[in-house]
């Protein structure tokens, strides 16, 4: 990598056991906010008034009527109970952020986060937005949240299964990281850490999710995974799930999990450095090994098959993802490799024999 | 390290061989800049003219009057240049970007650096002025050059002790920034990086200052290494350094040089993740070895004596160094294991068995 170009974000990161409860007030404070609409789904307004406690006559309006995938009605709403905010104060998961996100679209206030899941959303500048079935997407600095407030304890009470498929999420951003469009030597030393602290993580958090160094560990793994996507971008992996996604009703992080290390095995002949640093994050001589150890540890299927997909998926989605296959993946993507891949992700097959 | 904050800077970063004579346009297009203030030493101005060319009509002023430390007399001459600019140009070294933050500290105006040698400075919000012999320095957002252009090829005529200083100076940083005021796991992972880039680069130049792909190693440590020093600070070292800087009449690199591995053992066995990251940035079992193995084959001399030092220099600055030392430093800085570090650091022998 001797020529690249990193565009860096701004913003402020705040990290560690009890730093909501402890260090919210200090960081609503630097903004000298005093009308604060506060954001979060139903299930969680509990927790947020209880961290907005030291600051709760700065509350100017709660909004909790938040939906997956940020609808276009939802948004126009919470815009609409932003009327005379002077800060968006988020606490929640992807679905909460992408609100915030989308108030501050439009109105240009400043989002301080406190995630309490393992989206990794809270340090990019990406929005989304649907309308009916339809989904757009787009990047702007003003949705980049200004300040993100992690607290591990947060994320104490979210189930196993759910933090593990978050989790695998966030591991799929930073090996994607390596040969993402904006790669670069930060984005990459960033994704290298990311993926030590999420192996170290996800096992442990599986094993007991109550455990609170499993917890920081497996959330300064998704911060990092965020930060890396955030100025990387995704590739390979990430299309051949997109249009998974969208031919197949399947399960989205188990698809993740499933063909990610296919994916690795795909590139990494081509790609040796990152081969090389992704397997000494894992801890292993090999990063596909790697990779398909830790999937096992965690419950995930060998292959695609065993999430009932039938052996010729392949005919219905080579075209859509040759379209979509990054002309500067690794590997050239080509229909004959790229059968290999999908027919070794189908099959479960030992990765390294199956794709040569 | 599971509680920390970090404040990501903002800024655009292009590298490669050949940008600054292929690129350079284009990144001045974005600011829509049409009065550019031309910054440049006057050993180096033919070159940024050159660099220029493309765009020669758009310099309204060019200054060249700079000077070592930014004079403050030095630093209004140029405000005055910029009187009419929209955008300052710097090409140079530290001197060069330091007389465009000068400029940028009272006017705001946005620069576009362009480094000739491995200072780091341009990737730091970090100013300096001198009046008389005072030197003043401070932090201002404003003065973080908004775009860098890193091109290894304007570094080839740097000749090579000068680089092996300049690099070596660059070292300290990354290995300072495990332990400075504002690590986090970013600038661990920014600085890890960063020391096996120099840690190549180095002897490499060294051995041929010609080598483009040693250039290019050399130059990408050393913007990894302003940038772990941009956000993480620096710590016992650099204080260290500042104090023997002040009362002794040494050469600034080589000071560095050789103390640097004695701190190192002072630390490690109290920052073992520091110490294994650095080793294995290294490619050393022990990281201390591998700073003298490196130092050795850079010329460095083993001791403070080989430059002159008397033996009992540490009676008069041991107040003063204690004085400053950082609080968390990884080891407690006592009168005792300070002396200890110094008397080892002058007499050169091996750090490892000198300091317990």
């Amino acid at each position: 990598m001797n020529t690249f170009t990193y565009d860096a974000l701004p913003g402020r990161v705040v990290f560690g056991p009890g730093v909501a409860r402890g260090g919210l007030l200090d960081e609503i404070d630097t903004f000298g906010a005093t009308r604060i609409l506060l954001i979060a789904a139903d299930s969680e307004l509990d927790l947020a008034r209880e961290l907005c406690a030291p600051f709760a006559g700065r509350i100017a309006a709660t909004f909790s009527g938040v939906r997956p995938h940020v609808p276009l009605e939802v948004a126009e709403r919470a815009r609409v109970a932003a009327a005379e905010a002077d800060l968006v104060l988020c606490v929640g998961g992807g679905s909460t952020t992408g609100t915030a996100k989308a108030v501050a679209l439009t109105t240009g206030l400043p989002i301080v986060a406190v995630p309490t899941t393992y989206a990794g959303s809270e340090v990019t500048p990406v929005w989304g937005l649907t309308e009916g079935s339809r989904k757009s997407t787009g990047t702007d600095p003003r949705v980049l949240p200004r300040t993100v407030v992690y607290d591990p304890e947060l994320t104490l009470t979210l189930p196993a299964d759910l933090s593990v498929a978050s989790g695998l999420n966030a591991m799929a951003h930073c090996v994607e990281a390596f040969w993402a469009p904006r790669r670069n030597p930060v984005s990459n030393a960033v994704a290298e850490d990311g993926i030590r602290h999420l192996a170290a993580g996800l096992p442990a958090v599986a094993a007991n999710a109550g455990d609170l160094d499993a917890r920081t560990e497996l959330l300064l793994g998704a911060y990092l995974a965020g930060s890396a996507f955030a100025v990387a971008g995704s590739g390979l992996h990430h299309k051949i799930c997109h249009v998974l996604g969208g031919a197949f009703d399947l399960p989205h992080a188990r698809t993740h999990a499933i063909v990610l290390p296919y994916v690795l095995a795909f590139n990494a002949p081509r790609a040796p450095d990152a081969a090389f640093r992704i397997a000494s994050a894992l801890g292993f001589a090999d990063p596909v090994q790697g990779l398909r150890r830790l999937g096992e540890k965690l419950g995930v299927p060998p292959g695609l098959r065993e999430l009932g997909l039938r052996e010729d998926y392949a005919d219905v989605v080579l075209e859509d993802i040759l379209a979509l296959a990054p002309a500067d993946n690794p590997r050239p993507v080509t229909a004959d490799s790229l059968r290999w891949l999908l027919s070794a992700a189908w099959a479960g097959t030992d990765p390294a024999k199956e794709i040569s």
